[in-house]
């Protein structure tokens, strides 16, 4: 019979404690074995209930010797970054019909903004790791990684919708579809 | 010296008239002898001044046989739509890391949700064309067509960046490019 | 023990279908016989659950010869409303000292503003039925029909209040209430 | 080449004063001779340009023996009135279907809210005067009152459409709208 | 199993009544037998249930002669205050780096804003009580009093904060840390 | 002639360019010489003139050893804030009448939630420095530090008010007042 907010599990006032607002580990490197070498470590309502309704998380970003934050979106905030160590190629890309590509080279203590709901990705095309901080002015703000979105989902977004989208043949999207 | 709400002009009170709040030309079909055979009409803050602050927007899509909408996002709305003549397969897929596809083939007169900010589609399956209307809960939705975004942004996305997120050669980036 | 937002049961995510995004049957003209002549078909958190938050809703409105949408507002949302089929003399009137009234006259395809809040009608002036469809900036806008909320209220607003109100006999007030 | 926020044009911060967070005059009683009895005296974004942005105002609300301050409607914000001399008669009616009527007598000292966009009044069926005190949660709510835009629009709603609307005879709208 | 709405349980629609947005008693003196010489008498969604939501609340403030209502803040709310009887000196106090106070003295009648958060107070500076009537920005905009929130909160801020923060002896927060 | 939004001038979307996004110099640390051995670096829409309407922005804070981030508000803002280096003694607390001390120790890696609008610090108790990131919902969100607004305002507050306030001798104030 808990109370609800936002569909969440809410403490009764007299039990809520200090842990509730806490989170701990922001300091330790994600695995970035993965294909895209990339890790990105969460630090949203899902974490700490005390941050529901605050509008605001975090996360902490690692990137291996040319790692790739793909393309992505956040359908419910804009995000902006810092540079804690290395350097990072970042840009978004705006609404049709410009597609403005708006890019910069990231150096240590450089921040850049991610406008709310566009596609964005940060890449390190250095041979040395790099790893960011970067807020998000929601709790719950949401990823939606392009690739995976449209060619990993499940079930498959038809093949004869995706050829047509991306101006591909049948057997790229079928190779791509096995990489997601 | 005009005065200025959301960076557009406003009209003085007294100056407002009933053509601030009004559009002509919805019934007529957008040309979609295009690549991807849709067109959209849209009728929002750029067409009608009146919609300024007013959180709410409408579009006309036209279908040709076969004919797409290739997977898009709104940043800043949702989408409800209703068909008004044919039969669309349409879709949207959910945030990481479940990617899950809902969706449904609609005939005259449904009616489909696409939440805020989640890439969807829809796809004329047939042999006719189609007609939809759909409402957007922003006067300023902004539309990201997900090809034209990450493969026809100007300047362009990194091919080393677009090959990594998409898993594919380069000569497929290369040929992607140029249809966008 | 349902999760709820806003008062509505929330399915578990899992447990979501596209069904829950979907309604079917605006294609079906309302039953415009009664004594305003026209019928309003509602799309809205009522009919599909998951507009649940999303800021946004649809309506088709259907109007026999000389049928009204009498005057109304919706307490929590704009409107933007298109024709289908037909011709509309529509308008709105704005709020004190003031009560400036835009009026316009509407043809198939032609796109009208009501603000948020403002009375507003359409009248379809014409021996041939008409249709519309509107989107409201909101999953849950409410509609106040003027003439029923102050002469069919129930219980009634004392006839004391309303005789005071639009200076008419209690007579006229008695034979309104009569009609609501 | 003033600074616009909301339309309004804002002081530079180093020339902001206190007076621009003051009104001086709420102690004053309205004028109530008119034909409704009642007079409204607001303190909002109009009388006090501080309150830009702020979401909140007031107004003091003067009553005649049998003054009534008739059905109107606040387009965007809630009330809260708060009696300080007499007794009132008020009430609010719900959305449809129900148009409920919610009323209660309040004395002084009694506290009662109109819910956002509700049709609503205070009537004082007193021979003695009475005062109110009510918030409004909008720097800018605006007040529609139901008779003056029914039947005082300028210019004029067409009588086909009020008659129809409130089920009267063309001589009666007619007689109505000579009082607005 | 009541419906809940940001954590507060919520009548079926059926069940509620007028007495659900109606509170009674704010023409009583609060008691200001204490050592500020105030009395706060608030009327928010904790007193009135119907007011959930609806974004505005009032509380009446009794002085008594020489009485304060120490500087404090709304975590979630603008303030704007009239004076009922009596007179008051009030100011508030803006941001870093300026820390601009704005003071007034406010005789009956006059109103003032407090803006969104901001450290304010009201000073009864004469031999005679004052009553004022305030309306506050949020339904449930909660009380930030400075003294009891850095000196009285439990457990204690330890001392060695408080001393450095305010650059005082720990023999001075010992003291105030006892009266509160 | 500068189109603004929120009072800010905004560019002609053609103009915009990638520097408008972006910020140098978070790395550097602030300087801490001073009585509270702490310092504050923003990056907000002061220094982002992209960030205008995003809803979001971060800070660096250094501590000396001993150093003290005093008790403060952000007026509009809820903080997340991150422990890059050293350990931080932090705590809030919550609205009267519980004035309820939320307080925890952070080592690196640690993160804290500091909700909206309530008082909070962060203390180093060490003998070495700290550093912290953090970000607000706000792109504008407000510091009120306690101290300084309550016994720095300019003009000052009246010693009557503070000393009642604080329940201290007039020396005490006229001694406090003199530190900031």
């Amino acid at each position: 019979h808990a109370v609800r907010v936002n569909g969440l599990a809410c403490k009764a006032a007299k039990e809520v404690v200090a842990e509730d607002f806490y989170f701990s580990g922001l300091h330790v490197a994600g695995n970035t074995t993965n294909k895209q070498g990339s890790a990105v470590t969460a630090v949203n309502v899902a974490q700490i209930g005390g941050l529901n309704t605050m509008g605001v998380s975090l996360v902490r970003i690692d990137y291996a010797p040319f790692g790739l934050n793909p393309p992505h979106t956040h359908p419910r905030s804009t995000e902006i970054l810092t540079v804690l160590e290395g350097c990072l190629h970042v840009g978004f890309v705006t609404s049709n019909p410009e597609n403005k590509h708006f890019e910069k080279v990231l150096n240590k203590g450089d921040v850049f903004v991610f406008p709310k709901g566009l596609i964005h990705y940060q890449y390190n095309n250095r041979t040395t790791g790099a790893v960011a901080i970067a807020a998000l002015s929601s709790q719950n703000p949401g990823v939606i990684t392009i690739a995976n979105a449209v060619f990993g989902a499940e079930p498959s977004i038809p093949a004869g919708i995706t050829t047509k989208a991306f101006q591909v043949e049948k057997s790229t999207v079928d190779w791509i579809q096995t990489q997601f």
